[in-house]
């Protein structure tokens, strides 16, 4: 999974982050701190199909203190109903509330945060359909995504229709975002269309910006990659509802209302995970050495959780005797 | 058309162009001095469909005077073939031999400067049938292109096979060559395969990196927003054979085998057109306002070309007592 750099704007950690595999006093002491825990999941939670050990048992022991989970995922190609699935199918008990994926993410920034006129609130999409669901969720009007008229080679008329504006046939005049999500029905027309919408004034959205995606073992086209051929056609990139962006961070907190200083994000990758929970202010990180990052990035590197485990379910060690 | 931004290795232009519009003794100086002249076609010959007056006229007067007439094009989706029947059908009088683009840029730097083992000498091509045509020409193996088999979703299996390496299924062994141009019917399963063969080695080569293209009096993807996912994906660049890359400048060469210093290149775009002239070290460059860059980036700019003309056909001043 490619990551960003991390912002400029933001100070390199220079604290020595806290092991606390073993501690059972500091990790009594790290838990006390927070109501709410933000997960990044494959790499933290499982790896590809591979549930880690003790993963659920955490889970259980933190919501039986009373801590909020929320499941935090970049997937767009599913609604939070699909990745509810996902979880269960994992042997994960969860339920769809404490889902939070790029593609809700940008629903809800779209229909709370964004603010459109009236006749400009229609989403020109590219994208599966968690993209849809989620839209449809939030009550936002769409075109685009799955529908078949979109799947389909452009012709001599398109390029006339599209030149003229006539937006009897081709360009809908409502249509005030263009939001580009991983498409495996990615295609030249629907390119063509959500250029022409961004030039004539709609917003430019992405689920996010991961320009690789993990599947079978190897790495495939992600959502950035869709957004790649705007990007250089626009010489513009779009707004990421994912992590690390920020906006996803506000669209979290406008579900959720939770006290920042009493949330901590879970993570295994430094530039994206860790680098989300520092920028967004929330009171604590927390690494994990399952997944992307070493040790040597969280203790030595740019971006520093504030503590770090070799795995998750080491935090248990405050429940042995329940 | 979207214009990279002048080589930062090449030093910004300080000398004032020289005017040659009604100038009849500096235009017969000029021309002396040039026995080959390299035309860029839209903003110079005609624009869109619409031949500039004169035209004709210029060329056929080059000709009488014995100078070999170069029409160079970014042009991928067509072959040299089509590209002269679009001349011809302009009222332009040409021959094949004397057109370059650079889907033939592309096939002649594969057969005749890339040292490719022989074992891997087949190109995946991203394209239309313009490169598959000038691939056949140079006698180069090709898959992918316009062949319907890869005009298709991906699918799971498809994954599985990508992941696995298995030569006996997606990805062709002998492939040592992406090549990536104008594609009209682009899609996720392309592009997986693409980005494979190139993380396997192949070499990333691209007709052009223009990031769109005009069409119908406005903008649509171009052949650089075929290469964009894969740059993002792989975090480099393709090595482009078309203007103002000089890829495209040692292909030309390597076929009309002319005197550099003997040679003139003729655009309307600055950072294109002439910026390809001045660091192929070509003997002159001639710029026309009847395109993109106006008169004042002609003389001020960092990119200026030797001499400028209001129009092409002023050369006619030279050749009005024939």
């Amino acid at each position: 999974m490619a990551t960003s750099a991390p912002s400029s704007e933001y100070p390199a950690s220079t604290h020595t982050p806290r092991y606390l595999t073993g501690d059972a006093a500091g990790i009594q002491e790290f838990l006390d701190k927070f109501d709410v825990f933000l997960f990044d999941c494959d790499g933290v939670l499982w790896s590809g199909d591979h549930l880690f050990p003790g993963t659920n048992e955490t889970l259980e022991m933190l919501r039986r203190k009373g801590k909020q989970v929320v499941f935090v995922t970049n997937n767009s190609t599913k609604s939070r109903a699909d990745y509810n699935k996902k979880l269960t199918a994992l042997g994960i008990p969860s339920n769809t509330e404490e889902i939070f994926s790029s593609s809700y993410s940008a629903s809800i920034y779209i229909s709370r945060i964004l603010s459109l006129p009236p006749n400009k609130r229609k989403v020109f999409v590219i994208g599966e359909t968690g993209i849809e669901q989620e839209l449809a969720s939030e009550n936002v009007p769409f075109i685009g995504g799955t529908d078949p008229a979109y799947r389909r080679e452009i012709t001599p008329q398109d390029y006339k229709d599209i030149a003229s504006g006539d937006a009897s046939t081709l360009l809908d005049p409502e249509v005030g975002v263009v939001l580009v999500g991983l498409d495996f029905h990615i295609n030249y027309f629907k390119l063509a269309l959500a250029y022409h919408y961004v030039r004539r004034g709609a917003v430019f959205l992405a689920t996010n910006i991961d320009s690789t995606l993990p599947n079978s073992g190897t790495l495939f086209p992600g959502a950035g990659s869709m957004s790649a051929p705007l990007i250089m056609m626009l010489g513009k990139e779009p707004t990421s509802l994912g992590k690390p962006n920020q906006a996803m961070m506000d669209a979290i907190e406008g579900k959720f209302r939770f006290d920042r200083s009493r949330a901590c994000m879970v993570g295994d990758r430094a530039n994206t995970d860790i680098r989300f929970g520092i920028e967004g202010r929330l009171g604590g990180t927390l690494g994990v050495l399952t997944g992307v990052s070493s040790k040597e990035e969280f203790v030595e590197g740019n971006v520093r959780p504030a503590v770090y485990l070799d795995r998750l379910a080491d935090l248990l060690v405050v429940d042995q005797d329940r």
